[in-house]
């Protein structure tokens, strides 16, 4: 399944898409400008920041923990990908700051971690299981490439470098060397990103020895554990852990080798940073066991375990997978990381292989389950994202554990990256949002313009606003999985979409020229979903979807009745109007539903009287947008009403 | 609303009423031949009679439990009662055993408790609100009273006056005595049948005081907390209860002077036996503002806190209530003595006012939630009810807390006293079960003779078998609140049951001689019950109910599809079929049902495709029957289809 070669497609740089549009640039903007910022502060005021100065002593408070490392790696991408796209001479200058302090934070060995540094020196390595160590690591790795790629600055690449060295030192078959490997995965892919910026091989190797020897026999971290003798790093929180070794292996997909796996199981942010890597490998050396455990694990996961927004991950008590269909939507984990994570795997996969059933995962989890987790002003989080609630929960500005919060700035800062992809001879239009972008096919440069009001109008018009002489190449479009009836013009002549549509895409491959305009007819009907009968949780229910948007009722727009009371009945038509005042504007659906009449029950708890109903009207805003003003319950799933 | 004097009615006792039915009949012997002598070898074999000789020494396994003697004396009073209505020498010699053991480990201030004697001495009433001393009492002195009335022995009952004479030099508003009362509720209705059989009066006012003083400030279990300086009994086990005192006063109903509250709170099982003393209180000294927070609570409990099983206690983490409405299926509590408890309080509600209220509710909890506790075979119980199932929920032969099993079998072996009430002039049919009473009406005895196959069928014939000369009294029977349409004849002639229905009950006041006989014709349609709108966990489903009986659907005989797939049409009719070979002859119900075809889905989690449905027979059996089969799925709600 990987497409090899001349024909391989890339994604095109993030920061060759200029967002104009009504959706994505103000929220980009919106990261740039209160989240970035806000979440430094976080960092300088829970100690993030200050604790890279190494002078912790025993006794003061806080004490450096070993997530740490992570938030601000994961802040430091995000400013350098703001820095790309919106340069930023104070941001530069905080960057730097904080480049500094992790540059002075390295050890002469080249190791980088305050914890094992400062607070526990005599445990490095010891417990790879849980202590985060090599994670830490990945994604001051993740934050070298991205400094480098937005700035142009080496400092941090070459100190993860100096780190990834050390790390190759460490880890490997080799006499001597750790057979280990992290209890959450983030290094593998990072590596694979170091080795595409440096080209230097060893990273890649290393990341394939990681990935490879994941759930080997004997299980590494039993061995490790053994050998420590003393508890592990959440003994104490997590008790079960230790006593249950091997049901817990699943939890950081170490049960089995990678190419034998074939559910997705455990803690799903786990997963999804190891499926990033097992995909980057894939295609980085061909290895075609590697893409189809990637594809089965694919199927499973987003035919058995994903909700309808994109979350994956139902149970709070592992962060992550539980059994098939088992989907609660009231008391759903779908932790927003997992989601971004998904949005990761999702478009590794899509360039291993130009398949829409990638691109609408993709696209699912993006609107809803990423975008819900951050609040319209950018400075609230969900942690956790349920499909349904009584009204008590709410985002909050920050977490003890606060991976959520820049695992969103980074995905938004970046976002560019997710909308085109391309070779030599192929250009590929995966999300619409109107915005230019700037690109190379083969000797031509070509500026793409799209103008749309997506994502909630479906018309989009794709020009080329520059390409110095005619050219023939392939514009694919993406026809999303949620549109039935396409429609297709080139320079106001229509195009059959079904002759060409293939995999979700329609091809038109043809001489291009600056002036050429393709329109695009993407209807957006208000559309009733049914979840799989194994789905306990949404039988007898409907969700409504228009576009790639998931709705849910919020009470503060349904005040008669409570949520849970409300029935829509089959037959019932659902208006969608722009509300531009609403929520930073948003398409709001309306319609009556039923509810049943409490005074039926003259006061019982039960009754054999078949209840009345009643209509009233109801309001469905988009899934992402709600917990934004006054809070209450919320449901995405609604009975359905057969009659 | 409580009926003074003469016209109080009493329930005739429980051996007056000799069961020939084949419902009840079956079981009371079931009890008597395998759960008594089981339950017994389970004492024997867990160290809880040997705990008795009181020569544990520190190091010894098992250790003497806190609960040990509750269990111990249930199963005496449980013992008692078989013994009374089926006399038994070896059981009597073996009930004659286990007394002396507990006469011998009373102390020579009357004080009887195997752990605070010989594990822990020197806590003796340091921590009434988690050591259940006063609680484990209360059972001492049930035990007593029974085994005094069935057998006319003296032994236990003095013990037991002894150490109620010894409790109450210990507590009460006397300078120098201890103004506490117990954790969980239980010496309080002891305390009241203590008096009524031995007429001692400072039982009574002992009951009052500890009712009394409940709740009051300040609050003794926080100041004991204070004095005693050491974590309470269950520190370890549940440290929330010394962190949130305030909020863990409600498990205990210790929040506020008991004729304040207006709420059932806490624990159900505590909360049911105080509620049980206050009506006996309420009854015994003719105490309105008792018997006006009984009805307040009772009120409250039936229309906002009972499963339709009867059971009452939604969750696991109190054991206990939990907010108005929140009556989930899968995870329900509805623990057995909760719902034994139920019964003991509809039935004291009963005799301060006959009203069919609360039979209703008695008859509700005993032919479901109760009878749910405990298998076919008298072997194995249910601690938690649950009305929905995904398989994993069965019945076990014992629990370390054994409460539940030998408080089925005590309810059982003295059901007769839940069918009749009398004074002098009425004669009150409750229930309805083949089988004959004798009791006296004034200067006259009656022998009344029931014949019906009640709960499978209700028609129901009731004779005056003997009655010396012919008497004016007021017979009165129940019409059940699940019945409609009643049909009344004495000595073939119809009589008008509207004309003389109060309160749940037809009055046929006439001279009545030997040879009388009243037909009560109470038909039983399959009925569908409906959830109040705000119980959540009910909505678009409806329950099937015929008679008093509950019905459930289980996975064992409705293999095509899950259950929770299974949607009944509001058209569908039921037919109901009394199966005599299938668990141990009950009536099931059958007709169709639809469900959607997975094939629809194509292999995808999601569809914009509306469902279709097909029509697939389904089996209903009676709620208490469930799990003496192949493991498996149950659920007593089902989804209706409105179509």
């Amino acid at each position: 399944m990987i497409r090899e070669g001349q024909s391989r497609l890339y994604p095109i740089e993030f920061n060759a898409v200029n967002f104009t549009d009504t959706f994505w640039a103000p929220r980009i903007k919106l990261v740039r400008e209160q989240t970035i910022p806000f979440q430094y502060e976080q960092c300088q005021e829970t100690g993030r920041i200050d604790a890279l100065r190494l002078d912790w002593k025993p006794g003061q408070e806080p004490v450096p923990h070993i997530f740490w490392e992570s938030d601000v790696a994961k802040w430091l991408e995000a400013a350098s990908y703001s820095l790309a796209t919106h340069p930023d001479l104070e941001l530069d200058a905080l960057v730097d700051q904080v480049v500094a302090l992790l540059a002075g934070a390295q050890q002469p060995d080249g190791y980088l971690n305050v914890y094992f540094t400062v607070v526990e020196p005599g445990r490095r390595w010891t417990d790879l299981r849980d202590a985060h160590e090599l994670y830490c690591a990945g994604h001051l790795i993740e934050a070298g490439v991205a400094h480098f790629q937005a700035t142009g600055k080496r400092q941090l690449l070459d100190v993860v470098r100096r780190y990834a060295d050390h790390i190759a030192t460490v880890f490997g078959p080799a006499p001597g060397q750790k057979r280990g490997y992290c209890g959450h995965e983030e290094i593998e892919l990072a590596l694979v990103k170091l080795y595409r910026t440096t080209g230097d091989e060893r990273y890649l190797r290393q990341s394939q020895y990681f990935v490879d020897e994941r759930g080997q026999q004997p299980f590494y971290f039993e061995q490790e554990a053994e050998q420590r003798g003393t508890p592990g790093f959440f003994a104490t929180t997590f008790p079960e852990r230790d006593q249950e070794r091997v049901k817990y292996r699943e939890y950081n997909q170490s049960h089995q080798p990678v190419r034998e796996q074939t559910q997705v199981v455990g803690h799903s942010v786990r997963a999804m940073y190891l499926y990033c890597a097992m995909a980057d490998l894939a295609r980085e050396v061909g290895d075609e066991t590697l893409a189809q455990a990637c594809e089965r694990l694919w199927q499973h996961l987003t035919t058995r375990r994903m909700y309808l927004t994109g979350g994956i991950g139902s149970s709070s008590g592992n962060e992550g997978f539980t059994s098939d269909y088992d989907l609660p939507n009231e008391s759903a984990y779908a932790e927003t990381c997992a989601a971004v994570g998904l949005v990761f795997w999702a478009h590794r996969m899509l360039h291993l292989e130009c398949d829409g059933r990638y691109t609408d995962v993709l696209e699912r989890a993006l609107y809803n389950g990423v975008l819900s987790g951050i609040s319209l002003d950018g400075k609230k989080f969900f942690y956790v994202n349920p499909l349904a609630s009584s009204g008590d929960a709410h985002r909050y500005e920050w977490f003890g554990c606060a991976c959520c919060p820049p695992n969103i700035a980074r995905l938004l800062s970046s976002l560019g990256q997710y909308v085109y992809s391309q070779n030599d001879s192929e250009l590929v239009v995966h999300l619409y949002a109107s915005g230019r972008a700037q690109l190379q096919l083969g000797a031509q440069a070509v500026t793409v313009q799209q103008a749309t009001n997506y994502p909630w109008n479906g018309a989009v018009q794709i020009a080329i606003e520059a390409l110095a002489e005619p050219t023939t190449f392939n514009f694919k479009l993406r026809i999303p999985g949620w549109c039935s009836e396409a429609v297709l013009r080139v320079n106001g002549s229509a195009v059959d979409v079904t002759a060409t549509l293939d995999k979700g895409y329609v091809s038109i491959e043809r001489s291009w020229q600056a002036g050429d305009v393709i329109e695009l007819e993407l209807p957006m009907a208000v559309t009733r979903v049914y979840a799989h009968p194994a789905v306990k949780a949404d039988q007898g229910c409907v969700a409504l979807q228009r576009g790639p948007i998931v709705y849910c009722l919020e009470a503060v727009d349904n005040t008669a009745f409570p949520l849970h009371e409300l029935e829509l009945p089959v037959t019932q038509p659902l208006q969608a109007t722009f509300q531009p005042d609403l929520l930073d504007g948003v398409v709001t659906l309306h319609g009556s539903a039923l509810a049943e009449n409490a005074a039926d029950w003259d006061g019982q708890l039960y009754t054999m009287q078949r209840p009345r109903l009643q209509e009233t009207p109801i309001t469905a805003i988009p899934y992402y947008a709600w917990d934004n003003r006054q809070p209450g319950a919320m449901r995405v799933w609604i009975r359905e009403h057969q009659a």
